[in-house]
């Protein structure tokens, strides 16, 4: 088993930077903050005597040597970037699991035939720039990097212009390494574990994601002496997207969910018509026709509420990855060390994106979850007990080096 | 007649000032561009032989010695301030008009036997800091001076505060002055003069209005693993009050009109429910009557809205005002103006809030409207053409001079 105290005590030191405004955290990525917070890991990975890489999205590989160094390494890991107002454990407790693992082996003396790394993937929030799990979404192939290093953040700053400036870009080349198996612990997010009482959750399958960016143009005018008739509300515009993608989602819930949590105005005066809105559809299920079906229900409203107010409308695709199946070989791995050691489990579906999901497509991958307070997530309350976060990490202990093997 | 050359040149030259980015102009209350069109107004006013006031809400006035200094003065003006996408003659037509009539009385040698006070009344937009009328209302004893000075903007500077540091606040007491009569000329910034083609609305009323800032607390969290029956989604509250807002207004058009043009989403995020929103819905109506009854509905359908969605509201009043009837011996003044010099004209209810409204609650007052293309206002493609800025300024300039006595 690892040792509980100083996986605990490792996200307690982790959570002191980029503090949020109540208890939790605010430490973007690409930020100052997100800078420490790298120097802090790869601090505590050098003292561990692992052996640090860094590749060109940022992404930060921490590597304990096999007994057989050329074969592919047992990779694990999560993000240590948090939303605007995130918690201490998302993303977090997969990182630094990932280190309690190495300290274990070190400290048990354990040696592994294939080499494990420890992996903190950048910009995994998509809270900054868009999409989601950015860097694993360029390991993996399906996002182009050179087009992600343009992706601006509201102030306009460049993806890639943030990353040198924090001085985490890296040499290596993105998704050239071979990985021989990769695993992610990662809070539930959401409230089943908890409700049920029940340990672990053995992640088998992920929700697929589409996030559309809707633009809505109207016109510019007076509150007060502009007649109700010769109106072009984007903002009206925007209230009526929104409650459509609510209908959608309630129509096909609970094998989907849909909202819309980020919205612009323009110009943003109490008395002005809105004249432009910007905002960001986030839709997903687990059922790649559900999620098809809901894309398409959209547009077509959408532009049915357009033609009514006489807007504009523009929609992109910022966001997309279909549902997931991870693999039957690592999601046994996880299931039989929950079993091995006495857990209760069941098996579960990822509501959140994660970068398991991306690596799925290039590498045998699977997830362990644990409960967390309420499904609260993306939010600074979010909360987990000490014991939930051991025994996810003891599970995915056992689970990492029953497959690097001893 | 007024000098319609120099009336438009100085329209063009004010415009130089605080530009926006689409040909108009973004010269906001108590910014350093609201400071930089006070100096060039009291410049033109100095050169005028103007003696100039500063009382401490940072209103403007420019007074033309009378030959019976004793008698109390007519006022005219109106406002330089604008909205954050604004146009070049909403406000600042009104103060140019004013300082026109002094310098054709000027130049023709005229004297009056009032004074004739030509003013900028400080915030009347209400865009930076609500309410709008700010100074004007301070003036006539409806908004309370120490309150309003504590009053901040999106960044939390505070009104007060921004007025010393512009240099712009003065020392006069606020509303002690006697005023004999007020005329304020202004854009219609609606469609129904140009739609019927005539020259000057001779206003009889003015809309009366409400502005509701409601701020709805839900419960931030995971867009994606959040169940729907779980969710306490505050933008979604946000939309549902924005139409019922808009079938309301539509339920009493054209007695009636409603919108919300500002919103802010809390944390704003793509993948976080909002936990926070809050906006502000402006509602208006010719009728006090209609307007409790719109008040009265909004307030139970959010009620209803909240309920359902399981969040709490708040709903603070931060502007009001009551609908306006003006003066009928100034607004007589004006028609006769019209009448005399042979310009088309028509009565009309003001759809906007102006300085005019409040004052006409201490002074007698009434206001000349002169059209405007598409009746559209706070755009910055708002415009006019020199004629029918020359009409009402005309007009102004004759309703004034009666009213000031040769
Ligand atoms: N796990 C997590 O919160 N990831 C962020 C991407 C998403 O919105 O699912
Ligand atoms: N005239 C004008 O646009 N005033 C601003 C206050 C209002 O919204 O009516």
């Amino acid at each position: 088993r690892i040792n509980s105290d100083r996986l605990w005590d490792s996200i307690m030191e982790m959570a002191k930077i980029g503090p949020g405004v109540a208890g939790g955290n605010n430490r973007q990525t690409l930020t100052d903050a997100d800078g420490e917070g790298r120097q802090l890991f790869k601090r505590w990975c050098e003292a561990a005597g692992l052996e640090m890489g860094l590749d060109e999205m940022g992404t930060m590989f921490a590597r304990r040597e096999g007994t057989e160094p050329d074969l592919p390494p047992v990779y694990v890991g999560s993000h240590l970037d948090t939303q605007p107002t995130g918690g201490k454990y998302d993303g977090v407790l997969g990182v630094l699991g990932g280190l309690e693992i190495v300290r274990s082996l070190n400290e048990l003396g354990i040696k592994t035939k294939h080499p494990i790394v420890v992996t903190n993937w950048t910009n995994e929030e998509g809270a900054r720039f868009a999409p989601a799990m950015m860097a694993s979404g360029v390991f993996a192939g399906v996002l182009d990097q050179a087009d992600v290093y343009e992706h601006v953040d509201k102030d306009g700053k460049k993806f890639g212009e943030e990353l040198e400036r924090i001085g985490w870009k890296g040499s290596e080349k993105v998704g050239e390494r071979k990985i021989h198996a990769f695993f992610e612990l990662h809070i539930e997010q959401g409230p089943i574990l908890e409700d049920e009482g029940i340990d672990i959750g053995v992640v088998t399958h992920g929700q697929g994601l589409k996030w559309l960016q809707v633009t809505l143009t109207g016109k510019e005018a007076h509150t007060g002496s502009t007649p109700m008739p010769k109106r072009r509300n984007a903002g009206l515009g925007m209230a009526r997207v929104i409650e459509l993608v609510h209908e959608i989602a309630m129509d096909y819930q609970p094998d989907a969910v849909g909202a819309v949590g980020h919205m612009e105005v323009y110009p943003n005066s109490r008395n002005i018509i809105a004249g432009r809105t910007m905002f960001t559809i986030d839709i997903r299920s687990p059922e790649k026709e559900v999620l098809d079906a809901m894309d398409g229900r959209i547009r077509e409203g959408i532009d049915t509420i357009c033609e009514a107010l006489d807007i504009q409308y523009q929609i992109d695709q910022v966001g997309h990855f279909d549902p997931v199946t991870f693999d039957p070989g690592c999601v046994k791995a996880v299931r039989d060390a929950a079993e091995r050691l006495g857990y209760t489990h069941r098996n579960i579906v990822s509501g959140a994106g994660h970068d398991a999901c991306w690596i799925n497509r290039v590498a045998p991958t699977a997830m362990v979850m644990c409960p967390c307070v309420d499904g609260l997530s993306h939010n600074e309350a979010e909360e987990i007990t000490k014991e939930w976060a051991a025994a996810g990490a003891d599970v995915l202990f056992h689970a990492v080096v029953e497959t690097a093997v001893i």
